[in-house]
């Protein structure tokens, strides 16, 4: 099937804003890990929420697909063209259209990303906490519900995004949310929205929920013997109430690949990287606090960085973990793992899926955000080896069920896309068909983000 | 049309937990305000899961509406059996299923009012923040997206409740979300059950986030002389992040309520209530620097009080204020408005919404969660007086409208109901429609709760 016509009308409405150079498809069609290469038939660029519905009602009248696109860093293949069709990449609309310090929050364009945004209100005192790593577009975090490593503090996409405007399969431009914190006005459209992978309409504008710049930071690290005693002095650090703002655990691999990465020194040994948020007071006895949990579970060099520059350098590494464990076997790629779990069951999820892995024949750097019960192993394969992502694929099918046996979740924040498919009738059984019925309902020809999230699609 | 097959059969299933008699039908058609009775057929107690879903059933196959019951406590009509039909009383489904302190969660059946929950909790250490006032089921707390007086510290029904068992129109049995503190994985189901008042499925079960008890609490109250002062200190208090466990906000009319109705002597002017949860010394603190602030905007009589006695007495007058401002007119009954905005548009909504009703013939005490934003007049009417009725739904609707003009919503924690119907077209345009397209979706016939926030249900 050709979309031919569609692309002409595009290429009317778009004129060189339409492209279909083998170079921006192949972009497009590239995965973060292990998915093969899945590009469009071509590429938008939009300038605005109008020119987004055009596209969409273009696209909708000759049963083109639709794959809405951020910064292309998301992990499931959540922007691979798996039936080819148009990608909408929304990189143009990019503009903070609206800040109130007094109300703390914002309108901005899903095109922005977070660090621009953080940009923006460095002088404002306030900032936008979700912080994935990546510098994703926030489009796409508020599409996947993302977190990282401040949601043990500020929480996730959903207790941060106020409101959206979205366009809808036929074209409609909704607004969902306002701008009060609170609404029981009707069903949480929102909410819907937010973790829909662009099944359910495309995010054409953002109304973020802020938070002022703490008056204080402190970060720490912390090396444990064992990785069960570094997990553990977790699990006592948040059944303590003491708030960290972060808490990431690396393990002895992901300790090594810091080293080969990015020339560190650290132990090899199991760590936990901590940031505290807070009045200078609060954060140095937040500080103390935790070492003294972290000594009674044998850890060591325990130290605080005050200094803007120091913190930065820990966290930039953290940001790059995924490219250090990647460069563990050169030319590799991996299949993320991503599992939450309630805190109390946290150790035991993490020492079983350490067993796992030193039963496979694969590297399995285990990293993850510890506070919220959320860690992912990198699982590093050649690519095209079939033998070894089918290996990777078994270790992770046996991840989520280890998570679901303990409570929890197969996906913490990296979302469902083409890679978890298989495991969500494990998850939500019959609440899977549920979404389907309502992605029938909004999106009867399946036009959107085809192949993604829902059964059949 | 008559539904005595469906009900033979729920007789036939249930015993004497299926009733016709007439108080039963009365009590349960009942309204807490202004709406006429709507009594309906039937009223039926399941004992579990499994029967909620084979009554469900039932009706269905004969096309007889179903209405789920709490504890009858909500603002808008949402019980009422606006077509006849069989109300599924809740209140046998009251038990806790699972506690656990050290994940802080539980598992909780919908009936268990939010008293009964944290009496079972005092022991633990722990307690469910959510606080409407009423003594609501958890379920119906669910069903409304309810908040209330702690909102502003620990969030509402959106951030407390984890997932959800829910027996859908066609008795299907669903779980929603996980005991995981965040997910990734698909359609945010748990988010679109809360707040849909019963009219998408009949929740059976929910997974609740518990709080831990703070240290140490404190309570204040403060009068002013003029409403914006009030209104302005807690806008002042907001913006600098003050960490206000409750901060309430009552007019003049609301402290002459209290004084009348329960014997208190409070200055007849507005006032702050508020209380501080932390350790002792963070509790001190803000008490202090709030204290400060009051008095920046002339607020006069600030005292804390620390005993739980004297705190419980000022929290039990302030959950009792709806029943205070009934009695400002003997035999009235009230349109309660529930509108919600930006914290910096609050002072300004509060002066107008005031200079409103003083124009009217009616009495309108005003009162609220000032710390969301979110505040109510209390508009007092005769029953059955049509005119006075006209009245107050043209000075709520002028509310609704204003809401709406300051970017915020005309309900921040009561719900539609049959009561906001005619307004939410103006809040959500279209999404109104995408509303309705859901709930075709999963209640084509249209059997749950009809006539409530859905255009045409």
């Amino acid at each position: 099937m050709t979309f031919d016509a569609a692309i002409a009308e595009l290429t009317n409405l778009l004129g060189d804003r339409c492209s279909r150079s083998k170079s921006d498809l192949d972009t497009h069609g590239a995965s973060e890990t292990h998915f093969p290469p899945l590009p469009p038939d071509a590429v938008v660029w939009p300038d605005n929420t109008g020119e987004v519905s055009q596209i969409v009602k273009i696209c909708g009248t000759h049963g083109c697909p639709i794959i809405p696109y951020g910064e292309g860093t998301s992990l499931e293949g959540h922007t691979s063209a798996l039936r080819g069709g148009v990608t909408i990449n929304m990189s143009r609309m990019n503009k903070v259209l609206r800040l109130d310090p007094g109300d703390m929050d914002a309108d901005v364009q899903p095109g922005l990303t977070r660090e621009e945004l953080n940009r923006d209100l460095r002088a404002t005192g306030l900032f936008f906490p979700v912080d994935p790593g990546a510098n994703a577009s926030l489009g796409g975090m508020a599409a996947t519900r993302a977190s990282g490593t401040t949601a043990v503090r500020y929480g996730n996409m959903r207790e941060n995004v106020l409101g959206l405007e979205v366009v809808l399969a036929d074209g409609r431009i909704i607004t969902t949310g306002s701008r009060a914190r609170k609404s029981s006005a009707g069903y949480d459209l929102t909410a819907l929205m937010l973790g829909s992978e662009g099944t359910l309409g495309v995010i054409t504008r953002l109304t973020l929920r802020l938070s002022g710049q703490p008056e204080a930071i402190s970060a720490a690290i912390c090396s444990f013997e064992r990785m069960s005693d570094a997990v553990e002095a977790v699990q006592q650090v948040i059944q303590m109430g003491i708030p960290m703002a972060r808490i990431e655990f690396v393990d002895t691999d992901t300790a090594r690949a810091f080293n080969l990465y990015a020339g560190m020194d650290f132990p090899e040994k199991p760590h936990l990287l901590l940031e505290f948020h807070g009045s200078e007071r609060a954060v140095a006895e937040d500080a103390k606090r935790f070492g003294e949990i972290a000594r009674d579970f044998g850890g060591a060099g325990f130290e605080t960085a005050t200094r803007t520059e120091d913190r930065n350098a820990l966290w930039t590494m953290r940001h790059k973990a995924y490219y250090a464990c990647l460069a563990l076997k050169p030319g590799a790629t991996a299949v993320v793992t991503d599992i939450c779990v309630p805190i109390s069951r946290l150790a035991l999820a993490v020492e079983e899926t350490r067993a796992d892995i030193a039963k496979s024949s694969l590297p399995g750097p285990i990293l993850g955000h510890v506070g919220d019960g959320n860690f992912h192993a990198v699982l590093l394969i050649e690519p095209g080896n079939a033998a070894e992502l089918a290996e990777a694929k078994e270790l992770a099918a046996r991840m989520s069920a280890r998570a679901l046996r303990l409570g929890g979740t197969i996906t913490g924040e990296h979302g469902i896309g083409m890679g978890k498919l298989a495991q969500m009738p494990d998850e939500h059984g019959e609440g899977w068909d549920v979404m389907g019925e309502i992605k029938r309902a909004l999106d009867p020809a399946g036009i959107l983000n085809p192949g993604k999230l829902i059964r059949g699609n």
